[in-house]
């Protein structure tokens, strides 16, 4: 079992729900990086709950603790280690673990399972939802880098159940990005649908049950030609970290599962010079083509599943005596995750973007038109 | 640029589609695994074109070459290496090259951006689907040992343009898969359809255009407990090799984005007993929770785009003079990929559940009860 | 820059001299082990200043507080996290960085190039030989995992200056590396000698200087067939991890560099039947061959330079009028450190051969006599 | 058991003696990097068998086979896959193996262990010193592109039984390091002892016995600043590289074992300018402290053991008996390796050193005068 994700950025995410603390190093970024602790802060906050009348109610602060790699608002190019104090923290001596009773659509069964009975399962323990703040706080730290740079991310609640936001179209403006990752709770595109989302997730809630959703997520400033054709493109690395978020079942670039019903001439992108700079007239391929950035906004969506845990009596099964059960999940829980997920969302293409373009020498030497060049001999 | 992939197992994919060979090192696999050739030729041959009326007619032989790696059709435990070598290959001194005309839909434009068009072109070198041959090779050589650990692995075509098969069940029979990934060509569920199927895609060839569609995979035999939370989940290593394939542009796990407008109550898979064996009377999670499987069949479907070589004239640019252009692309292509991209999708889920056993102890244990013990403490 | 190290386990290291913190992430260690935190904090205090007259007068307290991955005395099977609070950590808001005049055989001024002038100088910072500490803790946890399963690791100081304990046999006791890494201060084999090595120290100490030595370590019970050839050899994981250790310039297997003056039929070592297991006469090998155990002790060497740091007056450089300057390094500074490398050579090797044994299945399979069986066919 | 290493590049070695063919995979190897094929050639003949009286009489052509990833004389970008076709290869279908004597100082009994008897042992398999043709042939790609850019290595034997060479000086010449690295046969700094080495070779070749040696590298012309404290030093990288030569026992940098007998104030070296150049007096730390380059010559020494194979009758036991036996290890064998390993040695020097500064962003930039800057802040 590792929690250690490595490419040219390196990445290790700790923690149990219910134990001392969880945390994240970061590593590998360069040293001389100016680092705002406000903005991380933000992007905790848009992840931490109390967010929305929805979210639960437990008041966790989710104040990183930097231990290191950073002095003077400045990265020293060590490692970047944060900490986040857990409230709930249970300092008794010995843990009365019992989870014979497993709640459906959680990871009870199969991590009792895979750890013979010795992980911590109070809150879920490493595999808590609450493990998405060390990853909204290596986004925040990545998207200061990627920011400084010209490239900006935002990303917006496609769905909830029937109710639609609009998409992304072909250009992406980043005042809009820059509206979307500021904003709290509800992150739209059509603002005005708030109403219609908060009402959707309402009606699941006064039944004491939850819905699911989707997420769209935009790139724009990343220039043509980097990621990797075969196992490190741009659509691997994000989809090899999108499902470090608890609940997320499904992704797609682009168009995605719409091309399955497209032809070849519906779906192409015509390529076209516009103010001098190549582009495509649609963005079908959401700026990846072939694992390799295009230059167009890199644009995908992913589906979020419904809590799990909700007020209703389930049918489960007692692991011990392998006969059926009831099980009522107490506590409160969000009966929408979609809000929530939306930060943690962008912060994975923050960690993913900028650690494409770490391994990539055009990152170092800045030149910003690069996608423009001739550059066939 | 590098295409190894490195987990539990490591894999080396090499070659140009017009250079002397492609081939791959697949490395870690334990020794003592027998082979048997026949079944990888046959796993070749399901990807090669010509299996049906609409595939290429490029005669590609495809037999791979093991250089290392097994003797005496038992693996060493070294390194296996195998080659393929290109038919196509051109072996005159120097290679005139030119791709300012790039194509609508393919990587030819980004690719000569991220190489400084040093890049061999020739059939999209390095990004050519042909490197879909030597994952191919991976996977059946991966297949065979899960086999012998009862782990079965079958794809089907889900979907083509608007005609679609049925799906899995909540069961999947060990029956069903083997007759998938015997069959080659049209690999359907309900083989009635397959009329249905051929007429979709003629319906498109005629007018020199083509079609995308969706692969549906299942994996079972897979015991309870293996995968790992964050970074190392099923899914998120099945999803970091799937995009490996060209053309393909999503992928979802169990119900999918289909969980985005369900309820939780709806979505949740309830436990129960089943002829002493835990198991949930639906599959909405897709054999997979918190990473980890569950012991029910693991599924997967994936997006595939239509073949953007079409045989319209279509719009593009010159990147020397960066005028605009019209580009009319020869040669003959695959009115729909669809039928050679699914022994692809299984190869790559060979590979990616070996991967994940390889890390886990029950699977030199061998123990195939774990699923069922009780293991709360 | 990373300080993350991966193959079987993973481990990383963070934080910097007088930063806030510094720790360890310790992953992919099994559920269920069982830990002893009083022989971790033993080990800890080995590697703690204050051990003998002549280490650092600065009184650290390097108590580990582990922050995740053990519950109720047991590994969970999640990372382990454990951080040691500095007690030098300075929080004043800006800290007044200057480091232009570089000490001579320190890494000052490698580490103002590479960082651009970012790197935390303060004591050193990452670079710290501080940064041990969390290496020792990642080795004890190893090492009792590994002492469950019959493998021992001592380590003793082979010789400071001109002076030299006896050297590691051809058998190796597990009596003798018991009570190597039980003590504190001096670990010799020949503990007479305690009053010559203290001595030889004084010598280098009254005069403001400092004296190098070599350190041997030695690891038995690991079972014939584990470790491999090429690139993950047990010299290589060993050699790999071993120079993490400031100070260290150069580490031998076996008899290591002795065997360049000795012929073949010198060096060679003979099998032979002992007690019905298969060993060597002799142990000119180190217990390696081709990378892989043989069942015999294995044995390496490693050189320790004397401390930089050092009473007299030394000539250097100002690094911003690259003019010529003296340097009095000031502080109190061990005459010797090899008494306390001791600890985190023997750290190394539990850390390496732990990796080592995760990748093997034999280490699950817990079988103690292969390495007798029969297994030619 | 894997042959991958990953860095920042990535390298997987394949093949097995005795089998169809061995090669490598070359990976992360910039696109538009001109490669000399002759240059290639010229490595490969250095450490092919035939350069001298003493080395092994079977004829290999050793001729590397480029399969990919180089069209036009220039790298594409995309991994560069050599093969080198073994003339020993034997295609009968069952190969008779047996594996029940093990000869003394041979990986024989150990791979047997590991590989359950399944390894190919013919010629020693895939642990045998043949593995080495493929590391040179990457060597040989690694210093092109190093050279390009200031960077040269060479090696010498330093010590070949009681007789030795003069060590490299505190200056390292770049017209000496050229004249060793295109010398085959006997490299030396001092070529008058050539006579003394042939000779000293020749004492244990008459009595059908073997000798060890010592080699010594060196590499100029990197600047200060690159490779990184704890695991990825420049000592770090080339020790987990070296012991991919079967023979090697230890690696020393700089004085390496000397330091252990030396003070501080003798061990220091001392900064001073020099051609307005930051440089030290000595160089003791062999051009790294702290992980990182300080601009000096980065040098390192290595033990080669005696070649295990004699002509000498030896003790060894019965595998499948355990009954002690006498083996005559047939065949015709070096007397000293260590001629042949001095162009292995330069070849993962230079593997090392692209590896590193591919990590670095000061390679693309191309500033070589960074070194000097002053970068204190």
């Amino acid at each position: 079992m590792s929690s250690i994700w490595t490419n040219n950025l390196k990445l290790s995410i700790f923690g149990e729900s219910h134990g001392k603390a969880i945390g994240a190093v970061l590593d590998n970024i360069p040293a001389g990086e100016e680092i705002d602790f406000d903005e991380i802060l933000h992007q905790m906050r848009r992840r931490a709950p109390g967010n929305d009348v929805f979210s639960t109610e437990r008041k966790e602060k989710d104040i990183p603790i930097i231990l290191s790699g950073v002095t003077n608002r400045h990265t020293t190019g060590a490692p970047i280690c944060a900490i986040i104090n857990n409230e709930d923290y249970d300092s008794s001596d010995y843990i009365v673990r019992k989870n014979i009773i497993p709640r459906p659509g959680h990871a009870d069964y199969t991590a009792t399972v895979k750890f013979d009975g010795f992980n911590d399962i109070r809150g879920g323990g490493h595999l808590s939802g609450r493990l998405t703040a060390p990853i909204v706080f290596c986004g925040a730290i990545c998207r200061q880098i990627l920011k400084r740079r010209g490239i900006s991310i935002g990303a917006h609640i496609a769905s909830v159940g029937q109710v639609k936001d609009e998409k992304f179209g072909v250009k992406v403006d980043e005042v809009l990005l820059e509206r979307l990752s500021n904003s709290t709770g509800l992150c739209l595109i059509k603002e005005c649908l708030k109403e219609e989302f908060t009402q959707e997730i309402a009606r699941y809630k006064e039944n004491g049950d939850s819905i699911g959703g989707t997420i769209e997520c935009a790139i724009i400033g990343v220039p043509a030609g980097v990621g990797e054709p075969i196992f490190y493109g741009i659509e691997n690395i994000i989809s090899s970290l999108i499902f470090s978020i608890p609940g997320i079942k499904g992704i797609e670039f682009g168009n995605g599962f719409e091309c399955s019903s497209l032809s070849g001439s519906q779906n192409n992108d015509v390529f076209f010079i516009e103010e001098n700079k190549i582009a495509t007239k649609t963005n079908n391929h959401g700026g990846v083509l072939g694992g390799i950035s295009s230059g167009m906004p890199i644009v995908f969506r992913v589906a979020v599943k419904p809590t799990p845990s909700i007020m209703k009596e389930q049918q489960t099964i007692n692991l011990k005596t392998l006969k059926e059960e009831k099980i009522n999940v107490r506590g409160r829980h969000d009966p929408c995750i979609v809000p929530r997920v939306v930060p943690c969302v962008e912060a994975v293409a923050a960690i993913a973007i900028l650690d494409i373009l770490l391994g990539d020498k055009k990152f170092y030497l800045g030149d910003k038109n690069f996608g423009n060049k001739e550059s066939t001999k």
